[in-house]
């Protein structure tokens, strides 16, 4: 029976505790973990853990398609070098893939754009690295994001970048929607059927926004498209929490349907839906 | 200038600083000033402390209408016993408004309803328990509702009262609507127009329920409503919160226009929406 080396499993377990970062953080994790396992193991013993990591890397979360694209971009071969090149050029086409929606999705950014967003996204945080970079003046609305609130991680990076904010609670998504000009979320997930699955309240912000006017745009490096998931199949994550001595139900994501959704920004450009969905 | 005696500013001074309890809370602690006052003063002291009600009472919360009917119950008069009695009445009147909401809309209750709520309502707990007492068998789900956790002194209620529930986070509103045949939520007040004004994620509650074809109630005596204010004099009240160091912004209540409603269910039967709005 095949066992995964310590130094792998203890990254494996390290992606699965993570509370706050999302998908893109776990993808570029996950690669680390190959080129740990490319360091440690060659030829028989290489192969059988790449089987193994084809099972266990999309477990840490199913609902991550950047996990599932990750163990396909990686060939199960005796070699190494094979292993460790394929795995750094994942994490660079990942940056690069980061920077170019920074630069696409930062031209949505006018003068006075009022933005609004949901808990905590690198691509998105990117995009207003990018626009804050191209000079343009314009504020954020961002949720705390109950019970883990990555949304103050994110008031820390805007803090440091001079972009002025405002945090609000998730329950006033709908009350401060209406303030807003534009809508960015980021993406666990996009289903081939085009439901974006994103940390739960996404849905509810998009209804708002959809009830108010408010353009709402996705940022997702296109190794979280999921060519295989529909919004049916899609498990989503429950993590343990209490308040008070209650069991307060805590499922990660919710989905929100391509029918809300003005546009998915890759780096190959914004997607938009087909008119068969 | 006219005063209000200690033992009454100091009631009022309870009555600005409660977190978790609703309008009618605050409207039965109003009257009971009242009483305080009728027992105190008497002939033009009287009518100058009543005429100062009347800008005090409403300013402790402006949105809630069952301060701003309350005070129009209380005549202004010189005669103690006229005071004491009319705020007996309103008190009696709420007791027996609350009980008739709990008959009507328990009859909405069906066999393994399952009722979403969001908040504490008094008057919807009202509903739970004349449900209950009609051997009615039917599960909640409720918010823990941040940042005050008032969910969680429903919780306990419910767990009293031998009714399953659930508690979610705020941001599982949209995932767990679809799961619902039933929601119903409190008012604080309800405008001329129809809105209604109620705790502050109540608009996402209501949209995530049209969307799934869950039909939504709201229960509210009839002092809620009020019959000058439109939705657009809505001033909501703000009080201070922080996390981790940042301001976070925390208005108390939303607006949920009456398209969204479909009834509220009063001590005079169930109100819907008339054609024009």
């Amino acid at each position: 029976m095949p066992m995964l080396p310590p130094e792998v499993r203890s990254l494996l377990e390290e992606m699965r505790a993570e509370r706050i970062r999302g998908a893109s953080w776990l993808a570029r994790k996950g690669a680390e973990a190959y080129i740990v396992l490319s360091e440690l193991l060659e030829g028989k013993e290489l192969e059988n853990a790449l089987m193994e990591m084809r099972r266990e890397i999309p477990a840490v979360n199913r609902t991550m398609a950047s996990l599932y694209n990750l163990t396909r971009f990686i060939p199960i071969t005796g070699d190494p070098d094979r292993v460790r090149t394929r795995a750094e050029e994942f994490i660079r086409l990942g940056e690069e893939a980061k920077r170019e929606i920074g630069n696409i999705g930062s031209e949505l950014i006018d003068e006075n754009e009022v933005v609004i967003t949901h808990s905590f996204s690198s691509a998105v945080l990117e995009i207003f690295k990018a626009a804050k970079k191209k000079g343009k003046r314009f504020r954020v609305i961002l949720t705390e994001s109950a019970p883990d609130y990555e949304g103050i991680a994110l008031a820390r990076e805007l803090e440091s970048l001079g972009i002025p904010f405002e945090v609000i609670t998730d329950a006033q998504l709908g009350l401060f929607a209406g303030n807003a000009t534009l809508a960015l979320v980021g993406a666990d997930s996009v289903t081939r059927d085009g439901a974006v699955v994103n940390k739960a309240g996404t849905y509810l912000l998009a209804l708002a926004c959809h009830e108010g006017g408010v353009p709402l745009y996705v940022a997702a490096e296109s190794f979280k498209l999921h060519l295989e998931l529909t919004s049916e199949e899609i498990e989503i994550v429950e993590r343990p929490y209490a308040r008070q001595g209650y069991r307060v139900r805590n499922f990660l994501f919710d989905v929100t349907p391509w029918r809300y959704v003005r546009g998915v920004i890759t780096e190959l450009g914004i997607l938009v839906p087909p008119k068969e969905i």
